[in-house]
């Protein structure tokens, strides 16, 4: 099984499922509507209001999971859109939005929950498809997409790096991410797999997007050059003592430990600037690395557990098996009560947004 | 709770799902085939080897449900591409599909269904999308689509009629369609509903195909003038025997049965052009009443029942309530068991098959 058939949010809407835990990245989201708001204000002024014979604004929203947050930016879309193109010299007319993740995300849920959306814009004419498939793949039709958006997805990388020493043993032993001590093969072979996977995501996104038009992404990144830290960190190594305390009780094979790491990157602005230039369709319009204080998602350690419950357990259970998943989220929340105690709650998050831009060539 | 909340197959692919009995909607979708392979090829020659500006072939599935037959029906518009879009006059590069069905089907299996099709045809520019709504709405944006198809989906109302006589009491007692018994009053609703239901089908896809774009359905339909008869009517009489029975056994009250009308219309061919031409925006290309052999999926009484189950329980259940559906379709199949031995089967299924084509006004 690869990643795209285990890297998505928790089913549902029950007690540990995303929709439920959103309050978090919801939280994070609301940093970048005002960025949403501007960039389709730029593509309706460039696009729009100048060429007569563009009717159709195509927005899409690249792991949108099963809601509430994409809802948000289309309404941030719908209401900017209000906005901007009252005149009678904006011809765009109708807005379709493509709502991607990967095959194994609740869609059902997802569009159930469009229904406030289409009922509050009724009388705009918009329509919402879903468009499941990974975004390491080509998801749209060449020259289609006005804007494509981003939140939280991009960091997820499309396969774990295999981190093994040359007679294939795994080299990051008792871990399921980067941690303070792993060796430096780690870290490299975890750049090197974001790199790979954000460089095919650029080149599967140009040829659907439309000459000047813009991919806006938030992802978590760091602030520091060097891929270890708890600004980016905590809730691996969280996860790693929580596993390794059902090892150590017998409840997981040390093996499924040692050869597992999780199939995320957390990049630094720089990283992600150079990919950029390097892959060569897109501009940089706008990058900025941004702290965000979480709040309340994370104020009690109890929703700061649960909230990591729903974003791990789908790829968590698909290696250690769904059956020890109750216990293996106790020890979470037992681990981070004492953290929380001891005084070690970060609520600070490192995001970088960026825009950019489709060269016109 | 509307229709649009009820009406669709049912989930998953455990033993009573739309997905395991569509052996019967697969084999009568298998007359429609060459139709849609046909179809293809007219739109291709006429929009994409003659117009230099079209690249994308924009194709709807309304009412695709989980599977397998929209499956089918992408197959024979693939193959027909491939077939008659190799020349260096063909203009067309890419494929776009659009898998529609109300906001409660399934969507979730239909998207992991469709992972045979992306593998099948990877080296086809291909695009899938997940389009959730009423085809009694506004579905797609203006000007958009070439072939819109729809294979037994038209037959099913936006709602039921509600036939009650002047002091609000039902008039349509002890059955859930219209029956030999039934007054003619409950005959005209239904006729009316229908074409009320059809007529916006048409008024909603107008704006949304090209000039010269096809609609290609497939509904069941009836041979003779008066909406009664075993031809068109004998799952819905086998219905209402199964449920009266049930409220004689005092497990379904008989309100409930008495004021219940199940949400589907057989219209005959002629009541289907009356509506094209009335309503404006299409000619008929081409019409017919077809009746099809069902064999297999009916041969025995067990696999019927079966059949009958999968396309009836999420409306059936909605009214009568879940919790008696296994008694209520044992009773069902007991009943077929007994008019097959009484040599009472029918296995022939008339069908209306057309094609529309938008006017280039």
């Amino acid at each position: 099984m690869e990643v795209k058939d285990m890297v998505f949010m928790n089913k549902g809407d029950g007690e540990n499922s995303y929709v439920q835990s959103a309050g978090l990245t919801d939280k994070l989201a609301a940093v970048a509507q005002p960025m949403v708001y501007k960039v389709v204000e730029s593509v309706l002024k460039e696009k729009f209001c100048s060429s007569p014979g563009e009717v159709l604004f195509n927005v899409a929203d690249l792991g949108c999971s099963s809601g509430p947050n994409t809802f948000t930016v289309m309404s941030t879309v719908l209401e900017s859109v209000a906005k901007n193109c009252g005149g009678s010299e904006c011809q765009m007319s109708e807005i379709q939005f493509y709502l991607n993740d990967l095959v194994g995300n609740d869609f059902n849920t997802l569009f159930k929950g469009l229904s406030v959306i289409q009922e509050k814009y009724k009388d705009v004419p918009r329509f919402a498809m879903g468009a499941p498939g990974s975004f390491y793949d080509r998801l749209f039709p060449r020259n289609s997409m006005h804007l494509v958006h981003s939140s939280y997805g991009i960091h997820w990388l499309s396969k774990a790096p295999k981190i093994t020493c040359e007679r294939g043993l795994p080299l990051n032993k008792g871990s399921i991410h980067i941690s303070e001590t792993s060796p430096l093969k780690v870290r490299k072979a975890y750049l090197s797999q974001f790199q790979e996977d954000f460089l095919l995501f650029l080149k599967c996104r140009s040829p659907e997007m439309v000459p000047n038009g813009r991919i806006l992404f938030t992802i978590n990144g760091r602030k520091s050059g060097d891929p270890i830290g708890k600004e980016s960190l905590y809730h691996f190594e969280l996860l790693s003592r929580a596993i390794s305390y059902m090892v150590s009780k017998g409840l997981i094979d040390k093996d499924k430990l040692d050869s597992f790491n999780a199939p995320t990157f957390t990049p630094s602005q720089e990283e992600v600037e150079d990919l950029v230039e390097k892959e060569g369709s897109f501009t940089v319009e706008f990058i900025d690395t941004i702290k965000v204080e979480v709040g309340e998602a994370w104020a009690s350690a109890e929703s700061r557990a649960k909230n990591v419950r729903a974003f791990s357990e789908p790829w968590i259970s698909h290696q250690f098996g769904e059956e020890i998943m109750d216990k293996l989220y106790e020890k979470v929340t037992q681990i981070v009560v004492e953290d929380y105690k001891l005084g070690k709650q970060t609520t600070m998050v490192v995001n970088i947004v960026a825009v950019l831009k489709k060269k016109d060539i």
